[in-house]
C-alpha cells in the first residue's frame, strides 16, 4: 500500500513509519522539514515536504491511506486539520484516513467521558485545549459518513517501546497485565499496520492497550 | 464597512446584498458566476467570481465581514464550508463572520429540537441531509472561540417579502401575530446588518421573527 503520514517524524509518527517500511508498504513522511525526517528516518524515504494544512487533494491522490500522526500548536490546528482532510477525501470511497486522538476521549469504569473530568478538575489550565480540540475532533467525524476514517486512541499512558503484544478495545480505559493503562508505540504502530491491511473499524474509534 | 457576501445570487443573499448597499456599505457578491449576479444585483456591483470552498484567505483579508448565505449541494459541502472558513480567519479578532442556518436548529415549546423530531419522522428522506448537515455546522461553531462567528436562524417560513418589523430571539420557535413561524427575507436581512454595525450575538446563535 501507499501510505502517507503526517506527523512521520513525531514520537509515535516514526514507530508508524519504521512498522509501515518493515511490511513492505510504500511509506511516505508527509513532513514541514524534509532534511529532518531523512536525518531521521532515513536518506532513501520518500518524502512530501509542505505544511499539514496547506495539503491539496493532488498532492494526497496516489495514497491508499493516510495516517494524521501529527500533534499541531496551538491545539484547534489538529481540528481545523480534521476537517480539511475530511474535504480533501469527500465521496473517496477508497483512500483510509486514521486519526489518532488522545485518551481524553475515553470512558472509565464508572461511565464518565475522560475529558469531563479533565474540564472539571484542571479548568483553566492552557494545556486543556489539546484534549478538548481532540474530543471535537473526534466528535466531528462521528458526523462525516462518505469518507473511510478511523480514529485510534492510545491508552493513558502512551510510551516508548517496542511491539509485544496488545488487544483492542472501542473507548473504554483498558490495563495489561500490571494494571497499567498504557500502550507502548510499538504495540499502536503495529494494531495501526493492521487496521489498514484489514479494516474493521471504518467510521469507528478503537483502542489499543498492550497485553 | 467591506463586506463579502457568499451567495449574494442566492433568494436571501441578493436582499441581503441589497439591504448592505442601501445602508452605504461595500458589498461584494461572492459568486461562481460573475455575469448572472451583474445581471441580478446591477453591472455597477463589486464581484469576487469564485467557488466558495476555493476561497484563500487572501481573497477574503479585505473584509470586514463576511455572511454566508449559500446553499450548497450535496449538503455536507455547506459544513466543509464552514470548518474551511473558521480555519481561514483563526485568531481574526476583527473579521465577523456570519452564517446563515436553518430552522431545523430551533427549539419547541416543548424543549425538542427541531431537528430530532424531523429525524424520526421523515427517516430516510433525502432532503434531510440539509437540515441535519445545518446543525452540525452549529454544533461545530459552538466549539469555535476564536474566531467572530455569529449563526442567524431563520423561524420555519422564511419567505419573500419587505422588510417591516421584526424581532429576535434566541434559538426559540417564536410567531408573528397571526400566530406563524415566520421571517421575511426583508427583515432577516435587515437584521443581519443590524448586527453587523453593532454586534450583540458574537459566538452565538440568534433568530429573527416577523412581528
Amino acid at each position: 500500500m501507499k501510505i502517507g503520514i503526517i506527523g512521520a517524524t513525531g514520537n509515535v509518527g516514526r514507530v508508524i513509519f519504521k512498522e509501515a517500511r518493515t511490511r513492505g508498504h510504500e511509506a511516505t513522511a508527509i513532513v514541514r522539514n524534509a532534511a529532518k525526517a531523512k536525518q531521521m528516518l532515513g536518506n532513501d524515504i520518500d518524502v512530501l515536504e509542505k505544511d499539514a494544512l496547506a495539503l491539496t487533494k493532488t498532492d494526497l491522490s496516489d495514497f491508499d491511506a493516510i495516517v494524521n500522526a501529527s500533534a499541531l500548536q496551538p491545539a484547534y490546528l489538529n481540528l481545523d486539520l480534521a476537517t480539511k482532510l475530511v474535504s480533501l477525501f469527500r465521496d473517496n470511497d477508497h483512500t483510509q484516513l486514521v486519526f489518532i486522538s488522545g485518551a481524553s476521549s475515553l470512558v472509565g469504569d464508572d461511565g464518565s467521558f475522560q475529558i469531563d473530568n479533565i474540564l472539571k478538575t484542571f479548568a483553566g489550565q492552557p494545556w486543556i485545549e489539546t484534549p478538548l480540540q481532540q474530543v471535537h475532533e473526534l466528535q466531528f467525524l462521528q458526523w462525516i459518513d462518505n469518507v473511510k476514517w478511523t480514529v485510534m486512541t492510545p491508552q493513558n499512558d502512551f510510551v516508548a517501546g517496542d511491539k509485544t503484544k496488545f488487544r483492542l478495545g472501542t473507548n473504554k480505559i483498558m490495563t495489561d497485565k500490571s494494571g497499567k493503562s498504557q500502550v507502548s508505540f510499538g504495540n499502536f504502530a503495529a494494531a495501526l499496520l493492521d487496521e489498514l491491511k484489514a479494516p474493521k473499524h471504518v467510521h469507528q474509534q478503537f483502542t489499543v492497550v498492550d497485553d
